[in-house]
Formats: structure tokens, C-alpha cells, sequence
């Protein structure tokens, strides 16, 4: 097949890898000449240039910006291509992209790869980046079902596990849930921390501070863009998420003051048990 | 020097394995006969028995029991030990313990080895355990400096990173922030996606969930016995901690809320930069 993948950056730039290791030409554009280049010495792409028409007469076009880019790049890109060309996307939040994108693009299938790194950009490519992750496809009732077919059998060839039943907008939530909530928890957890006005205690649990603390603190010390970005696309999702979270928390909190330790146990041993639902 | 160890679990047990290795004589006690067999087999102690009056003649005691069986335990042995003989425990909270502990025995030294695998029991019991660990010990203005030292030196021969400068309020509070707090609001994080009542974005979530759920969640599906001792031993700093993040919580969803991107952005940046002072 022939591929096109706009955004040579960690999923770009992997996919390349991925895809031309199983016999796809694929043709890359970057805002930056030195990352084609990069992209073409380490073999994630055929071809690469900084113009957008290097991809006209592919089959799938992968974009794989930052999110509020997906959408101009398709605007720019649909001047160029044929209509039997599909088009996808890489980004985490999945219902304003692809209302956007399918009214401009009939044949646009948006697409979640759950699969990533600290490190960002094209040095940080790397294959077998998709193997065993989530995969997650949302067509709405207008997709092409062909076009989907065609999506998931690619990128379940690089070894993804693809899930093809969720809408945009239960994927949407379903991340709010178990990526998005968790951000904003866990830098809550770092900001409250801060707030300590007593030095010594501060001095005592920066000192102290161990794989507890890690654990909980780690996405909430991630990329702050990142984090707006979820924010700012995924936000009425984000915010029913805060909302229920405060009120468990609030819970807990109460059992807690109330010194009902029987229920605070029952609690306790509930989530000990759900969590394996969730981390297999 | 002839130590004694009361409760032969992890701690215990791997205290044994450590002080034995550098050529102390170990006395160990539990209330399992199994388990003073297994203590003996794996090398944790010398010699091990069910009776308390084992240990009357050690120089230094480790009460590695249950944060509650701490102070009976003492009340107990106290009848049989010589003044000379240092007390200390491995209680993860310490004003409550040492406030008790220290009137009951003036040469009773609190500390808190900051170690452990998810394991428990004596069969997790492992050689360097405290290597480059935090212990903590937290004398009191009545604690005799010299058997503070005597401690000190000790566990800092098997490898532990020894802090004898922080108050038991001051650690308690500490660990409020950095182990107690993690626990409760990750366990929260569980209890909210729970909630989901749509069955199918529940169960997305289920499928989808991956390393920043599993971080986030972590300590939150831990041991419940051990999320309410801690509640119950640390109340007042727990809730204090949890006021503090409630407000920090709200202030990040307002932000949101509101879609003050820039200062979400400034927030997501200090946690990032701030997350490092606390894990090196």
C-alpha cells in the first residue's frame, strides 16, 4: 500500500518504521526539513519532504499532529486528494476531530493509538511501538465500513490490538476515565504537596517521598501541553469525571472524619478488587 | 549485639536476614509456630520461639508487629526487660506510638524503616531490603540521645539512608503527604470510573485502561487493612492533607471549568518542574 503520514514526531514516525518494515512505501511531510531527514536516515520513511502534495496519490494518509492541527491539516490536504483516498488521525480525543474531519472528509475514519513514550519526536521512534496496545477506531453511522476494514487490518499487521466498537464519544469518556481524570489528579496530588507552608515538613516529604508517591505523582509531572490539550478537547468529559471523583473523595473523606473505619475497609477492599478489571 | 525481633513478617524477617549477616545474634518471637520454623529455616534468625520472654535479655528490641499491637506488645515485654534495653518499633505512623511507647519506656526510640515490596509475610522476607531506603527515626526531647544513636548506627550498617532529625509530628505529617494521601486519592480514582453507570463506557474504560491508570491506581488498590491503619492512626494529618488537596482539586477544575487554558497551563508547568524535587 502506499501511505502517507503527516507529522514525523514518536506515533509518526513509529508507524513509519512499522509500516515499511512489512513492504508499504511510505511517504512523509514534516514542518521541518532536518526531520525528514531524520526520519529518512532511520529508515521511518521512503520519501519526505516539507510539501503537503508529496501525499496526493496515496491510498491511507495517517495525520499525526498535535490535535489542533488535524483539522487545518486536512483542510489543506483535501485539495490535493482523490476521494477514494482514506484519511486518519492519531489523536487522543476522538468527537470534535472526527465531526470536524467526516463533514469535510467522508472517507476520514478517526483512530487512537494507546501507545507512547516520556519521549517525544522522531528520535524517540521506535518499532514494535503498537504491538500488544490498544488500538481504538471510532467510526460514526456515516463511516465507510470498507474504509474501517482496511484501517484495522493495517494497523493490526504492526501487531495492535484493535477495538473497533466504541463512538467517538464512549472512547471520549472512556479516556476522560483512565487518562485524562488521572492527570488532573495526580498533579493535584503535586500542587497540594507544594502548598505545605510548614519548611520542615515540605523539606521532610521531599526527602521522604518514595514509590507511593511516584506511582501516584508520575502522570501529574508529565507534559503540560499535553495536559491542556486533554483539557481543552476532551472537557465536558473531563469535567463529569471531576465532578463524580469529588464526590467518592468526598466520601471517603467523610468515613474518614467520621471514624466509620468499617465502611472506609469495605471501600478499601472494593477497590482492591476492581482495580485488576481495569490493569490485567 | 543481641537483638530481638517481635512479629517475624517482611520487616521483621528481613531485619533478621540483614543484622544476622553482619554477625548479630537474633531472637525472634511470633505468635505462629509456623512461622518461627520458616524464620529459622530461611535464616532470619538464630533462634525463634511463640514466648515473649525470649528477648529478656537482648540489647535492643525491633516491634515489628501491627501498627495497634505495638503498644501491647511493649506493655507485655515490659515486665521482663533490664532498663538498658532499647525499644523501637517499625510503626509507618509515629506520634500516637511514640506518645505511648516513651511513657511507658523511656529508653523507647520510634522509627519507621520506609521499605517494602507489595509482598508480605515472612516468606517475602529478602536480604537488603533497607539498601539506600529512607528510616526514619523520631526522637523526642526525652529520648536518651546516646540509644537514638545506638539505633542509627545499626540500621545504617545494613544500607538504610538514616534521618534522626524530624519529630514525630513532623514525620507524620510528612507521610500524610507523600504515602497517606497517594493512597486515598488513588483509591478514590478507582471508586470514581466504578461509578460509570454506562455499562459500555465502563467496560471501555476496562479494556482501555493502560501504564497511566495503572500508575495513578496503584497504591490505591493496595492492602486495605493497611489504608485503614493508616486513616486511623494519622487522622488528623490525613484529613488535613485531603482538605488541602480538595481545594487544590477545585481550584484545577475551576480552571478548567472556566477554560483558563493559560493558567492551567502554569499549573501543569510548577507540577512538572515541581515533581522532581520529590523523586530523584
Amino acid at each position: 500500500m502506499k501511505i502517507g503520514i503527516i507529522g514525523l514526531g514518536l506515533i509518526g514516525g513509529s508507524l513509519g518504521l512499522d509500516l515499511r518494515s512489512i513492504g508499504h512505501t511510505v511517504l512523509g511531510v514534516s514542518q521541518k526539513e532536518s526531520t525528514c531527514q531524520t526520519a529518512k536516515n532511520i529508515g521511518a520513511v521512503t520519501h519526505a519532504t516539507t510539501d503537503l502534495k508529496l501525499v496526493a496519490q496515496t491510498d491511507l494518509i495517517f495525520i499525526c499532529t498535535p490535535i489542533h492541527y488535524i483539522f487545518p491539516t486536512l483542510q489543506q490536504l483535501s485539495e490535493y486528494l482523490q476521494p477514494t483516498t482514506i484519511v486518519t488521525d492519531v489523536g487522543s480525543v476522538k468527537t470534535p476531530i472526527v465531526q470536524q474531519c467526516t463533514t469535510l472528509w467522508s472517507n476520514f475514519v478517526g483512530g487512537h493509538p494507546m501507545a507512547g513514550t516520556a519521549e517525544q519526536g522522531i528520535n524517540a521512534a521506535q518499532n514494535n511501538l503498537f504491538v500488544n496496545r490498544p488500538y481504538v477506531i471510532t467510526p460514526t453511522l456515516d463511516t465507510p465500513p470498507h474504509s474501517v476494514q482496511i484501517l484495522a487490518d493495517l494497523v493490526s499487521s504492526i501487531g495492535a490490538e484493535v477495538y473497533t466498537q466504541y463512538s467517538p464519544e464512549v472512547h471520549d469518556q472512556a479516556v476522560a476515565w483512565i487518562s485524562h481524570l488521572p492527570v488532573m489528579i495526580s498533579a493535584s496530588l503535586i500542587d497540594a504537596c507544594m502548598s505545605e507552608p510548614n519548611t520542615q515538613i515540605l523539606e521532610a516529604a521531599q526527602k521522604l517521598a518514595s514509590s507511593g508517591f511516584a506511582s501516584t505523582s508520575r502522570v501529574g509531572g508529565g507534559n503540560p501541553e499535553l495536559g491542556v490539550m486533554m483539557a481543552r478537547y476532551n472537557q465536558e468529559a473531563i469535567l463529569r469525571s471531576l465532578q463524580q471523583y469529588r464526590q467518592t473523595l468526598d466520601h471517603l473523606t467523610h468515613l474518614i472524619k467520621t471514624e466509620n473505619w468499617s465502611s472506609l475497609q469495605e471501600t478499601l477492599e472494593t477497590t482492591q478488587q476492581a482495580r485488576p478489571h481495569f490493569i490485567d
